[in-house]
């Protein structure tokens, strides 16, 4: 068998999980809550399938979950999705990302992709045949940015669509106004397509808000919105997320997602639904998630490590050039081997692994663990 | 946006549900069952959630529900894939085709499907850019079966897969020892890969066994299993099965995998792994469905279809030339709408619709539901 994918391994996130449960040290490396789901939610499941809920959904999703999918968006971002023909329920943002690029990317398209940028999105523009074009992001005390001109010099003939994501994993950045205003300069006139990462939609911090790109007119209509659960909800083993899009593009991706998973887990699906007719979940998460990341960053101001910005996500970049030269990856090593806290590489986000001194941590965790690793760190 | 898959519609599956919901009809259409799982399964999943098992699951599945499913193959078939690197758990058999097809096939190779054929199997091979061969099933009185000798003609030096399913659905046949041994005489000593669609392994009637292609030799170094346990443990919505592929093939599996779903649903592959400790539901299944196809054909021996055998699967197609000399999908509408009773054309699973005056009905229906519509069909 002739590989598909000839340089796909084993993620970072397993490898370092897998080092971090071998070595004893506390996991700030894989993005995943340490802490459980609100029992309601586990109530609302249980329920459906003790109600029967158990056979085929419709396949773009049970209606009353689409509803108060759309219903939110609407009430977030005063865009007005329909439900029926523009929202599809997907088996997580993963499955969304490939679909969405296999409906929309042919042979030979070449799709841009900004870096640093989540490990899933080359391979699947590798399945579509497409060819990605690399922008990297600007790095400096500020934080990341995006170089918009980079990006606009990038667009050739042959772009169909560039990929976006905000709140940004890894950096913890975040687009602004003025951002999505660049991108929407970018593409103005053109036919290309955008798939936006908006997974951490509800972690966005002091106050800013949430630029989804469904807000924007002239994004809107040629944008995928990948959304999930999973990191919403605390449960990111549930594998449920959604697409939000407009008809036509809606419709192609339904072609692909009917022959990808054909459908989402039922009464998964009827116990989100339920759950979502109360907003305090997700309209408390900002506070909920910016205490545990003051509660982090004011630990690390007692060590070498030099704090980036985190407007969003759940997780916290550092720069750790004062304490060691070794590269990202030996680096990450080290500290889940010597000083036991696993961290990312953030250079395992380029496609040629590019050296910047700064590594990834995850606060998704209890204040304990978030407490036990900071005593870890307070040697740095 | 320029459709990748031009000719793909909404379901037959879909759009006949919908019809017999419109109408009021007994649904013997779309293959899921009206009856509800064994309580204990859902008791178990309910565990798993409430036990905190909410977060990503490792990428190929929970080692637990691998091991049980490798035990159960290595028990019924006494072939011994490894846990750890031959088993992958899907999202369903629909995403475990997709991610075969996607990581075994390269623009330009050819795949041979054996029509009828289930509607996922060409727009996969679309998309990962294959070119479909067809071979039509024979079809007699005695029912379905595969001219191998055809089979073995459509064979080119662009040969990548061939694709089988047994017990096939929409025929109800299945594979006997002979089929096999054909099969493996026409791949032997070639690079050919087999994907195996054998979701309903669980139902083979009359005594006779599942021929699993991991029992042959030749067939199971070069063969993808698929299965689901939707179909076995009457929880279709579920959206959960598995892969057993030897390891070379199942490490491109896993690379197409992990960049399509990730990995699937924990509570649910915790609930299952903890279920299949008893193996009576599924030792038990093929008596439990024997009886209800009986009951079923029993009834339909008082009309006037001819019923073709069903060796395997849920579903009993029949000839209705006695009664009517519409097209399949024409007879399928008036048999939903005007006596109540919903069927599937087996045209609809042709690449050029083919008429055999032949439509299947599925009988994974509660013995009221069965009865209701063979009162309805008894006028025919
Ligand atoms: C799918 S495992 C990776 C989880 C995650 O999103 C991350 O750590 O970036
Ligand atoms: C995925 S809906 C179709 C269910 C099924 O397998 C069938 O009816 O053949």
């Amino acid at each position: 068998i002739v590989s598909k994918l000839p340089r796909v391994g084993t993620t970072i996130f397993t490898v370092m999980s897998a080092l971090a449960s071998e070595k004893g040290a506390v996991n700030l490396g894989q993005g995943f809550p340490d802490f459980d789901c609100d029992p309601a939610l586990v109530d609302a499941v249980t329920h459906a399938m003790k109600t029967g809920l158990n056979q085929y959904p419709p396949m773009a999703g049970v209606p009353l979950l689409r509803e108060a999918i759309a219903q939110k968006i609407r009430t977030l971002h005063g865009h007005a999705y329909d439900a029926l023909s523009e929202i599809t329920v997907t088996a997580g943002a993963t499955q969304g990302i490939l679909t969405s690029i296999l409906c929309a990317v042919h042979a030979g398209d070449e799709v841009i992709v900004i870096e640093p940028a989540y490990d899933c999105y080359v391979p699947a523009i590798e399945l579509a045949g497409g060819i990605p074009v690399f922008v990297q992001m600007t790095v400096s005390s500020d934080g990341y940015s995006v170089p918009w001109d980079k990006v606009s010099a990038a667009v050739t003939s042959k772009t169909r669509l560039i990929m976006v994501n905000t709140p940004h994993n890894p950096t913890g950045s975040i687009l602004k106004k003025a951002d999505v205003n660049a991108l929407a300069d970018i593409v103005r006139g053109t036919d290309i397509l955008i798939l936006s990462d908006e997974v951490y939609e509800h972690m966005v911090y002091d106050g800013q808000a949430h630029e989804s790109l469904c807000r924007h007119p002239e994004l809107a209509p040629r944008t995928f919105i990948n959304s999930s659960f999973g990191k919403t909800y605390h449960v990111t083993g549930w594998k449920i997320g959604f697409v939000a899009a407009p008809a036509a593009l809606t419709a192609e991706f339904r072609k692909v997602h009917q022959f990808n998973v054909f459908t989402v887990n039922t009464p998964v699906q009827y116990g989100i639904a339920e759950y979502m007719k109360n907003p305090a979940p997700y309209v408390e998460l900002p506070a909920f998630y910016q205490r545990k990341r003051d509660l982090f960053r004011d630990g690390l101001k007692n060590t070498r490590f030099k704090l980036l910005p985190s407007d969003g996500t759940y997780f916290q970049c550092v720069e750790y050039g004062a304490i060691s030269d070794l590269s990202e990856a030996e680096f990450s090593k080290w500290l889940t081997t010597e000083i036991g806290v696993a961290a990312i590489p953030v250079s395992a986000f380029y496609n040629t692994p590019k050296e910047s001194g700064i590594v990834r941590f995850c606060f998704a965790k209890k204040d304990e663990t978030l407490r036990l690793a900071l005593d870890r760190l307070a040697s740095l």
